[in-house]
């Protein structure tokens, strides 16, 4: 066993505190991790708060890991001790069904479905057929903990050139607005809408103009318009578009896809009239009951809408070594674990554009019990 | 001018009566039409009725026209006199657009959309651009009537070996679910959902079948149950379905397509977790704001629904030659145009698994006034 620490949650209500607990030690085809860095995500939040309704408690998150590898297993042959790596949203699937073969990892159709580096398996146990339970295990803790303990192939390599602290968003922020935009073929010369400048919206509108695509960013906030400028992109105010089709609108059919970030539910219809002929707006930030579509926009002009969850493995070390090469990073803000419950408070207000990376070295031992 | 006679109605609330009118000379591109049968389709219904909000008064519906040419213009070359022909959802498109270019009448961007068969563009003028209005009129009165007069390159063969009044259905309820069937690319092997089994379940379920597909057939109809397995797919009740995700259902995670034929709001919920990883949901039946999609079931194995709208002329043709080809065709029931307001009674109960044709040999001029 390893003893290691972290922040963790006990309840729906309670803020995060420090939490002692223990880790299985190495497999032989695991890699113990220290952890230097771990994004805050929006998802930390719905699950710390169990707003999806499927948190095991004690609920300790973080899954946009950095760190540095300090023991492997015997047969491990992928990292080696001081490597700089990281962790994204999963650290193993069942490595059977189509998806896992076929290398979405992130669509895993085994009984549990993928297990989440906190929060444990996507499907428990006790919603799983036969009550499988593929991991042997109900709970995961993740990366707000000075240790990590994954199987190899689940562990990414941290690209030179890429700042450690901004790397970290960019495996859970990054690699899901990275797997859309690359399923749907962004390609020079296109024309992308991003809804929402948080996290997820900041990434996404850089990796779409390094791909060679016009970017427009929609946001609700008047102060993140120059930012859209200051990043490369045209800024729009949300409340500008109306649900009523107007075709003098200049905007009205002429983007390629339209990515929603939002992290809550929204009204996409606003949204569908700007869609060209075919093309599709994807949600990936809010994952529940959206508002209704109208359908009177969707089948006149054949538009789809359609969901996306993170990425996969391949796909996470693309996001990685896509942004080194590109020069591409989130603004973070790095922040004291202490702090993080404050954090919490500020990202739930939605006026936080940067990203908040906490520095696990202000993690200290001796406040946890 | 050309003394006319049909059956339309001056408010959303009274039924349809006989009523006298003129349709407009042939044009040189133009091809007269004296009709044979028209079916009778839901949305007749929902526009007699202004259920849609968009309907122009009176309101003659009728967008499923078997006839035989007439008259000829100079310079129409496609058709001849004695030809029997068949009349879809479009009479006319803006020629100029991009999808009109490709093709795709039904989808066109012009000012005022395509020109419907009935009840005018599909933008009125009063919504479109600076007012546009690009076909000189705000209403057109269709089908249910003894004579049409049509651009000829919107009026479609019927090819040898369709039964007249059979063929009638194919021109809306067929080329509907036949443009889906294509565009998601069905093919031998694949398996399709259903559902609603009315007019256009009952076709797209034959259609499917002669593509080499496997059908299944979901309706809220237990009568109904049998009659999918006469036509050769499975029939499953809705209410088997149930919303929560149930991973032990065989159906679960088996369909490349699922089309909802059916023509008001239902949930669509229960069907999402039928879909393959990455398939698509198509809603043609319904054109309004869905019940809310839950996007917890759409991320998680990157499924979409998107809309469908008819099809294009190309497509119309293709329907009529593959059903003429393959054998297909609605059942359909000969109805005396004076009862058509007890038809649209039991079509809007939603227990009419076949067609209603209207035989135009029932219409007396005598009636009209």
């Amino acid at each position: 066993m390893i003893e290691a620490v972290g922040y963790a949650t006990s309840h729906s209500f309670t803020g995060l505190k420090p939490h002692k607990f223990e880790r299985d030690d190495a497999k032989p085809n695991e890699v113990v991790i220290d952890v230097l860095y771990c994004g805050v995500c929006h998802s930390d939040i719905h699950q710390a708060k169990n707003e999806w309704g499927n948190t095991v408690y004690p609920c300790m998150p973080g899954h946009e890991v950095v760190g540095r590898v300090s023991a492997v297993g015997d047969t491990v042959t992928l990292h080696k001790v001081g490597d700089l790596v990281g962790v994204g949203c999963m650290i193993d699937s069942c490595r059977e069904c189509a998806p896992c073969r076929e290398g979405d990892q992130n669509y895993c159709e085994g009984p549990n479905s993928w297990l989440a580096t906190y929060n444990g398996p996507m499907i428990p146990a006790k919603k799983a057929p036969n009550e499988a339970n593929r991991y042997n295990r109900d709970n995961t803790f993740g990366g707000y903990s000075n240790v990590l303990v994954v199987p190899e192939d689940f562990v990414l390599k941290i690209p030179a050139g890429l700042k450690l602290e901004a790397a970290a968003p960019l495996l859970c922020a990054g690699v899901t607005t990275y797997s859309p935009l690359k399923h749907w073929g962004v390609k020079a010369g296109d024309k992308v809408g991003i809804v929402g400048f948080g996290g997820l919206g900041d990434i996404a509108a850089k990796m779409a103009i390094a791909m060679g695509a016009t970017v427009t960013l929609f946001t609700t906030d008047e102060e993140k318009l120059e930012e859209a400028v200051r990043i490369g992109a045209t800024g729009v105010l949300e409340k500008k578009l109306t649900e009523e089709v107007d075709p003098t609108n200049p905007l009205t059919r002429t983007f390629d896809l339209i990515l929603s970030t939002v992290p809550k539910k929204h009204d996409l219809n606003p949204y569908l009239p700007l869609l060209k002929r075919d093309k599709t707006m994807v949600v990936m930030g809010d994952l529940g009951p959206l508002e209704p579509i109208n359908n009177m926009q969707t089948a006149f002009h054949r538009n789809g809408v359609a969901g996306s969850l993170i990425g996969s493995i391949a796909e996470t070390q693309e996001v990685l070594n896509f942004c080194a090469e590109h020069g591409i990073a989130h603004d973070v803000q790095l922040l004291d674990i202490k702090d993080i419950n404050d954090a919490y408070k500020e990202v739930e207000k939605g006026d936080v554009r940067f990203r908040y990376v906490i520095d696990l070295a202000t993690l200290n031992a001796q406040d946890a019990h």
